[in-house]
């Protein structure tokens, strides 16, 4: 396969699938909108995993796991979620095949299940039915419950990890005694996934809040991350929704209040996806490939041997040895490609293809030198290294790519957020440079809703540190006391 | 709910359901045959998969993930393994759900899918269907992919872990240019299941082959690693398959090899599930509940204060703060149990139950005296320390209770293998002793099924220590090459 992807100016959509093919992220599957998670990828999604499993424990949560299937009737206990979710998912209605009598396998008719199974396309319900057990007292509050889980929704335009019908995600299911409590939760997780967005992925996020109808099914208030993406358009890369009191009533779970009241439970659910793998990949790459933030990349240096014969080889490989042992030991992911399948050429573009964030080559007259030569995947810049000093280098540069990521990003997310006066200014910006809009909006869903239709622009969010002003509604032109974040969103 | 459970020579199976949810591992849900698996279980799989997962990838695997749903027909591509597999399992036939007139929710049948999708029973099909696509040439092999995965079999009949609906497990699937280097994998991973059952799970297992009626549906040779259970059971621990080129032909894998010839992949897959949960529990716990083994257990070091008042908890609490450190800076867990809302007997009654393997309870007399009381989970003794003394003797004990959980369990292993010379003795030992019972088969399938049928007893492996021997069959009195392992089992 052809290394060359199209270019970002030319079709940023269809660079963007060339390189998740490419690079060996992911590809679709024989199943319909489902994706086979490749091991690059994979090793990528393990990465995002294990960080925000150590900050959910940090933060007091415990792991546990929930039935994949889900009775049909939960989901008509709470409205609003039925309407949500319920209604684009897989169902199971039987549970065997047989043979016909031409020997073909076919669904068996007397296995039919008496109630339809829905596979999760989220879990509050089956959650809720099991919490009602779980809390009696005051005593058993805050339950504070996480899973990483796969789960199913029927998709109709799917793209690898932006929109599939199966995806992997956590969703935290918590439980409080107190109003207040529940909803300090929710601000925290925002908080929690705000950091680490931006202080391992490198991606800078808007907090905010949605506007009631971008909430999620069943929540009485949703908070938000949300990113820009490259081409301009937002997305949405975490939510954490404050519950109320919907789904323990839906469910009845109470619990005896110090006080020796019957209360019921307050609740919060928030999520993250592989949906964040897209949200990465369209942070940062270039028209070369993957650039992967060193706190994420599977390999963060890569050692190129350039040689003829056995000989040479021999000779480097004798010299980079100590160098791969010290970086091992100090926690750098090193992987020393000296397979003689490939050509040199052929390796450096696979590794600036596959984001690798530090490239060591290292050739006769480096050994002559004792030098290597260290290229950075970010900028594409070359400098000549000693080899003594290589390890103090590296451990500084992958710093420093971390953090320049973040900056550069974030220099292009704050040049992308432009206020405007009226609806012409607004089609305007969004037609021409795109981004976020920051606008009034006069807090109604019929204005919502027409700007959407006019210019598939949706509100992303009211951010936090919006402050309470007056003025005109972008569209309206009515009364409007808030002004709100509009874009393009993935 | 009370702690007490039923004796485990009062009615094993009764005790261990009791312990299972008394202990917090897991419970049922509201849907048939799925289980919740309870923050403390899941903290101790956790810790299962957390040591495989590093000794996979410390044997060169990569983990990756394929879709959860399978189109009925790729089961018919290999004929066996659609008899074993697909006929017991959920069918997703539908992608909608909609209100009726009355607004009940409904299946809308106008949203029936094309092919029926089956939910993952196993995943060799579409994973083969997968390294199609993956494999070229002999340098994209080895293949050594495994994933953490969900799969459903339709038991009729459940048990938490035992046998459940739905299960968590790992899956290998590896693809070979060679036969000979597919035999060394399957046999490779039975070696690294034999070493995680006995030096984490503390668990002495006997590897061995199975017979052809018990293989893997597809398979050519499973390798298997079998346990004894307390009450005389075996429990088939793990497994891993020699699948030959059944799965390459079926899904037309082909390679060119290095002299240019086009050749079908060789494969093999292997898995452990959440059943090692039940086995964990029913090799080492008691009538008091469970007993852990110090690797696996996700609080290894409970420490209860014996107070009255504030000021006496925060003498203590200063007094214990530099222990917990210490412990801790050497990657031992502790838990500083200082809930004012329980007693200090329930406490050592819950953490007995939850199989905490050390417990220090530090009184007024202990600040006084500079001890503790140090109470060991699985002998049940305690002494009294300095606290000095404490962190080092912790580390000691937490070694030496991992130990002599293993020699306990192989005492006991060993001392219930019986070799029998007829039939009769078969029937007595099985019925009175239980155990492992080695005795002469004489290779036939319409023997083993007989032995079945009248005993219940099965081959549960012809181990890999096996001599060639010639003696005559226990059951049929035909000559007889090969001692095997019976049992009942579960």
């Amino acid at each position: 396969m052809s290394k060359n992807l199209t270019k970002r100016n030319e079709d940023y959509s269809k660079w963007y699938n060339e390189l998740v093919i490419k690079a060996d992220l992911a590809e679709n599957s024989g199943v319909r909108g489902c994706m086979v998670i490749k091991p690059y990828g994979f090793a990528i999604w393990e990465k995002i995993q294990a960080e925000l499993d150590r900050m959910f424990k940090e933060t007091g949560h415990q792991n546990a796991y929930f039935p994949l299937f889900i009775p049909k009737s939960y989901f008509s206990k709470e409205a609003s979620h039925v309407d949500g979710f319920a209604k684009e998912c897989a169902v199971v209605t039987h549970y065997r095949l047989k043979n016909d009598k031409d020997g073909k396998i076919i669904v068996d008719e007397d296995a039919k299940l008496e109630e339809e199974l829905i596979v999760r396309p989220t879990s509050e319900t089956i959650i809720w039915d099991t919490y009602r057990k779980w809390v009696q007292s005051y005593r058993d509050l805050p339950l504070l419950i996480n899973q990483w889980a796969n789960v199913v929704r029927w998709e109709m335009r799917t793209r690898l990890f932006l929109r599939t019908a199966e995806f992997l995600w956590q969703e935290g299911h918590t439980a409080h005694a107190t109003e207040q409590e529940a909803l300090i939760e929710a601000e925290k997780m925002q908080g929690v996934y705000a950091d680490f967005a931006e202080n391992f992925m490198a991606m800078p996020v808007i907090k905010g809040v949605k506007t009631e109808s971008e909430r999620f099914a069943g929540a009485l208030e949703t908070y938000a991350i949300e990113a820009l993406m490259q081409d301009g358009k937002a997305l949405q890369a975490g939510t954490s929704h404050f519950l109320g009191q919907n789904f323990a009533k839906a469910f009845d779970v109470k619990f005896t209040s110090k006080e020796g009241k019957q209360e019921y439970v307050w609740a919060t659910s928030w999520g993250v996806s592989t949906r964040l793998m897209g949200a990465l990949v369209m942070t940062h790459s270039d028209d070369k490939g993957l650039v992967l933030p060193p706190k994420l990349a599977p390999i963060q240096v890569v050692i190129v041997p350039i040689y003829k014969g056995e000989e040479q080889l021999n000779l480097i490989s004798e010299k980079v040895q100590p160098i791969i042992d010290k970086l091992r030991a100090k926690g750098i992911s090193v992987k020393f490609d000296n397979r003689d399948t490939h050509k040199p050429g052929w390796k450096f573009a696979e590794y600036e293809l596959k984001g690798v964030p530090l490239r060591i080559a290292i050739g006769p007259r480096d050994i002559e030198n004792d030098t290597v030569e260290l290229a950075r995947r970010d900028t594409l810049t070359k400098e000549i290294v000693q080899q003594e000093d290589l390890v103090s280098i590296i451990e500084k540069l992958l710093a420093e790519i971390q953090e320049s990521l973040f900056t550069k990003a974030l220099a292009y997310r704050d040049s992308h957020i432009t206020e405007v006066a009226n609806f012409d200014e607004f089609k305007e910006v969004l037609e021409t440079k795109g981004g976020f809009i920051l606008a009034y909006w006069d807090g109604t869903a019929e204005t919502e809703e027409k700007i959407k239709e006019l210019t598939k622009a949706t509100i992303r969010c009211i951010p936090n540190d919006t402050k309470n002003e007056s003025g005109s509604c972008v569209f309206s032109g009515k009364p409007a006391s808030v002004k709100v974040l509009f874009a393009k969103a993935y």
